[in-house]
């Protein structure tokens, strides 16, 4: 398997990434982007024989085609003084803090932080201003023990991005740099360090004239380090990365370190300041996933989804209050609905008041109410409350109750998800109370909670009689057509809401947690509202089970397509701590074995397994998303009693070979997977519901 | 000849422009760029029948081949609703300040200023913020008088550039608009407009739900305008660019226009309170070129090349103290001073104190002393001030006494312009002094001219009696290599400093100049030496008059390349009134009728003139400068008297055919051509030398 795939590597809600490892150009300094950033990184150092370069192979014209290549093509090898390590020398070690790199004499370890924020205002402001450090460090070593002649080692890139130039950045005696205008650069707070520029890497390497180092035409830097005969060094770096005054538009938001950092001259100085604090958080990271029953295929899944959620996260403030945002991959969404109900039980795990924070500007912002159709019906029926799919777009926040995703008139991709993300305020909401005690807010969103309750009885059926706890009808915010689920470009089996077993599960689940926290405040009647309609769910589900041992994606409506996301909504009782509910003879037994027969029935080759053991999440469809697959391995091995290779051992490594594809090394974690190569959801944060496994 | 060809339409000092005129994806709005920001314009109408749309050719795949190829293929064709005009059925009318496209029942017309700008604290603050508005307006008029049907009319953009959101952006009742971020965009007055979004243009032509066009997903945007039927209607629209906060690094700088506006909404505030006022100084720029003896042909040139000048100003400000920088076409460097020299005619006329502003900036910031060389020898001699070749590139301001151009080690492009930037300070300084009368700036810049006037003479040669009056050493920076001219590009005729007839002309002129200055203050020995050293230059360029009638290029270098530019600097003792030193029988007599005949030898086919009549600065090089042309044609026309139509009406008309030569149409007015055709120097400022056509 390949040791060259791009990883993120991220400051904390900075929304950007040193992005590196996939060979060629694929790497780079993003800020706030949805991919790479496509810039050549330079790392290396002189052979021994001096003249000659050596470079880890990030950047254009490394990849094994050109390599081999250059070899036949002797004439223009000659011309060239810098050539990439043959991948056969190269080693790399991942893990969630490092990141190192080693070949000949050289090393290079990239260090990140992955760890809980503080809530603004809560806590040490000099440790709020460490954290949010917007910067990820290194240091290259280079063992020139065994030889006679002085090397140089470099570090640098040739910068994209803005039109603004790439600069060398004199920030003191100490610190210089490399910057793209007042976003990205590279410092090194080693003084015998040169920074140097020009149109393209050799012609620095080549350069007899000092002078011409400072020289400021061209995009391409290099921080040069000398290094003594005989000697082994060590040189620190901080790729730093800024954005400073507004920087949303719709509701006007900067960034929070934009409290403690003016420039990225700035943040190089803190970031060396802090240099061996953030170095040993780095080191904290990597051991927070050693766990024994952690395999270590689950472990490399982990790091590089936690990674990927960490460069997605954006800590911006509004009016001096803190606004979290994570941003959804590459298409950027802010604080997609139907990914924080999946990342809850990570930022439960590392920031429970950011889950607060979004819920809370979901309700106060982007909440709405509909009326209700059912399905080729004219008339309307009243609908309630509910939530939009995300806050807007790249560094857009939507206006009120409008997501920058859902459109009307539509039964496919695109159209609104108004009932998924109703209950995924509940669940969310409950599992945040919970989580995190926090008596006082839930207490102030009874009312809200009450609201929901009403929602979703009336989307049951408009008369009470009628309902059988689960979705049928849809929202008039979708102008007659129908609505979706966040499995948007799957079929209908996990495409259409109304009536999904998936989607059912879930409302169910939300109504077991209603009875609870309603039951906790001595609301009696909605207590058993709630109460009642969990039932009529259960039961509902359960009843279609059929005689194959299926429960059928879309219940009553002649579809056979088999999901294992039917079982999905199982996480939320468990979290919950609602146990009886889980239980083969508890008060929802019934439903739990159905979900056991219809579990053992569907994964199976063919079903819902591909060949290579990789889960597929629908019998009928060709599209499985990896975060899903891991909240339901979870379900299945803990909650459900399925722990074998099939749900384990196997499946990880079908799974981890899937990131590892050709295809899919460039975006660092993916998602939506076809077969095993990512079509969609690339370079996403989603999946930490991998985070679950720790509680195995 | 075609009309499609991109012009900018710029605000004055904002560096931007809404690029727009060649067929498809070639325009856009455009935020400190060297190129047209690549941008898909919408600009269309409903056809009379409905259904069906047509607009200007400004999107991808437009251009004349793919017109051809839609009608072949029928199938595809049927799918489609928006088609662009017929080529045929479009009329355009460019002018300096206005630029109309008409087409069927619609009519677009931008309106720019074209005018010089207060120096900031003297005039009206008022008048200034209004002036300095980073907007360009824009007219839409649908004629919907001869049918029977409401009509939908539309402009629009497919945004390109930064990672922020293309957004809707209502900014209150009236004006609403759609936006890059905070960045660009484009504003509407009109309440009956809607502005609509989507993933590309015909989905939102062809939506029936409004709810969509609030969507935020996509980069296509339309402003969707009814028109009733049997009528009427102008629209208005205000292209609006906006910087908030400081823009450059090295020298830390905002737009001085940040004073009055704090984001995109504010400037379409003002850009729709100001229309009347906007439009009525676009009126204004359309006469100013209105003049008896400047041709169409000329016209035409002087608005492309004064249109691309405002485009590349920045009016910044550093420490509330105004920055003039105007930024070198494609390129971007800083106030680049061989073009600052050559745009000086048209600042003297249009705001003076930005020559002040520039030569302060250059003395104070980008002046240093080095030391100088015999080509080929070790010894180093005494050298003396001169300044940098600019001040940096790409919003980033190159450290004290660097350039971002200059290299040491060379003797060709990219090498020092010592010689040439020491005569351009003390060139423009003279015309500034004597342009604006500012004595007190002259007095205080004395101890300048006497360090250029030393520097000078150490250029010359280190031993007074070995000196000759031109330039025989070179700068110690070039650390053994030469020194080059702003010709870098060009072969040796052009490119090489030393001996060159083109710097020794602008030499003897900047020794004349300081003859006078030095004699106004009573200073009689630097008069003297200034005056003695004048005259040395004009002996010895003229001494090497040939036989044959010319003078070559490189004097006593065995060099016989014949170059126009030999003629370029009589035209600073024109500027300054020395109107003896340029007769025939005046004391520089015998250098002028030199001249003359050197001239007269030279403007040939096969020597200094393409087959169509096109000059040619080099005879041996295929390399020619427009803006050194226009420059040429006047001090040919004007000072020596050759007035003809291969001076003028067959030049102008071969130059202006080379800037709609296919290759140069998206580039707008550029300067470098090789046989017609724009190889560098593209997106160019430099071609308002032709201002001095208005002399005539």
């Amino acid at each position: 398997m390949t040791i060259f795939y791009n990883a993120f590597h991220s400051p904390i809600g900075a929304h950007s990434s040193f992005t590196l490892g996939c060979r060629g150009r694929n790497g780079g300094l993003g800020l706030e982007l949805g991919g790479p950033a496509d810039e050549n990184i330079y790392i290396g150092l002189e052979t021994k024989k001096g003249g000659q370069f050596e470079a880890l192979p990030f950047y254009a014209g490394t990849d094994d085609e050109a390599e081999r290549y250059d070899h036949a093509n002797q004439s223009r090898k000659q011309d060239q003084i810098l050539a990439p390590y043959a991948g056969k020398k190269i080693k790399r070690e991942f893990s969630l803090g490092t990141d190192g790199w080693q070949a000949g004499d050289l090393e290079f370890k990239i260090y990140s932080l992955a760890e809980g924020v503080p809530e603004p205002g809560k806590g040490s402001a000099s440790e709020l201003k460490k954290l949010l450090c917007p910067t990820v460090i290194a240091e290259l070593t280079i063992d020139n023990t065994k030889c006679k002649r002085d090397r140089r080692a470099f570090f640098g890139f040739t910068a994209s991005g803005s039109t603004d130039a790439l600069n060398i950045d004199q920030v003191n005696r100490q610190i210089s740099g490399l910057a793209k205008g007042q976003a990205t650069g590279i410092y090194c707070d080693d003084p015998s360090v040169i920074p140097a520029k020009h149109m393209s890497v050799e012609p620095i390497l080549k350069e007899t004239h000092s002078f011409n180092y400072q020289q400021h035409l061209g995009s391409t830097g290099l921080l040069l380090c000398p290094v003594a005969a005989g000697t082994k060094k060590t040189f620190r770096f901080a790729i730093c990365f800024y954005r400073g005054g507004i920087v949303t538009t719709g509701m006007p938001c900067s960034y929070l370190y934009h409290r403690y950092y003016n420039s990225l001259a700035d943040v190089a100085k803190v970031a060396f300041a802090s240099f061996s604090w953030l170095k040993g958080r780095a080191h904290v990271a990597d051991r927070f996933l050693e766990k024994k029953k952690v395999s270590s295929d689950q472990q490399w899944m982990m790091a590089h989804a936690i990674r990927s959620y960490f460069g997605s996260t954006q800590l911006l403030e509004h009016k001096k209050k803190p606004v979290w945002v994570v941003n959804e991959g590459e298409y950027r969404m802010i604080n997609t609905f139907d990914l924080t109900v999946d990342q809850i039980f990570f930022e439960m795990e590392m920031n429970p008041w950011t889950v607060k924070n979004e819920l809370d500007l979901f309700t106060q912002r982007y909440s709405y109410t509909d009326k209700l159709h059912f399905p080729g019906e004219e008339s309307v029926h009243p609908g309630g409350l509910s939530f939009t799919h995300d806050m807007g777009v790249c560094n857009h926040f939507t206006a009120p109750g409008l997501s920058s995703y859902e459109r009307a008139g539509l039964d496919g991709c695109f159209s609104h998800m108004t009932h998924e993300q109703l209950v995924n305020w509940v669940l969310c909401a409950a599992v945040y109370a919970k989580g995190s005690g926090d008596k006082k807010w839930l207490k102030s969103n009874l009312p809200v909670f009450k609201k929901c309750l009403r929602s979703l009885l009336n989307r049951d059926h408009p008369k009470g009689k009628e309902r059988n706890g689960i979705m049928g009808l849809d929202s008039s915010r979708t102008e007659k057509g129908a609505e979706i689920t966040t499995y948007d470009s799957l079929d209908t089996s996990l495409g259409q809401a109304r009536n999904n077993v998936y989607i059912a599960l879930k409302g169910w689940a939300s109504y077991l947690a209603m009875e609870e926290i309603f039951g906790d405040f001595k609301l009696k009647k909605e207590s058993e509202v709630a109460s009642d309609q969990a039932k009529l769910a259960a039961s509902t589900i359960a009843s279609h089970l059929s005689s194959e041992g299926y429960i059928p994606a879309v219940m009553g409506e002649n579809c056979d397509s088999k999901i294992i996301p039917a079982i999905e909504g199982l996480i939320f009782p468990y979290v919950l701590g609602q146990k009886k509910a889980l239980q083969d003879r508890g008060p929802y037994g019934e439903l739990i074995r159905a979900l056991k027969v219809h579990f053992k029935t569907v994964l199976k080759e063919g079903t819902c397994l591909y060949p290579d053991g990789g889960w597929k999440l629908s019998s009928t469809a060709d599209n499985s998303w990896l975060s899903k697959i891991y909240l339901c391995q979870f379900v299945a091995r803990k909650i459900l009693g399925f722990d074998s290779p099939a749900t384990r051992s196997k499946a990880d490594k079908a799974h981890k070979n899937w990131l590892l594809n050709q295809e899919n090394l460039r975006f660092a974690w993916s998602d939506q997977m076809s077969s095993g190569v990512a079509k969609g959801s690339k370079y996403y944060p989603r999946g930490v519901t991998s985070i679950l496994w720790m509680k195995e």
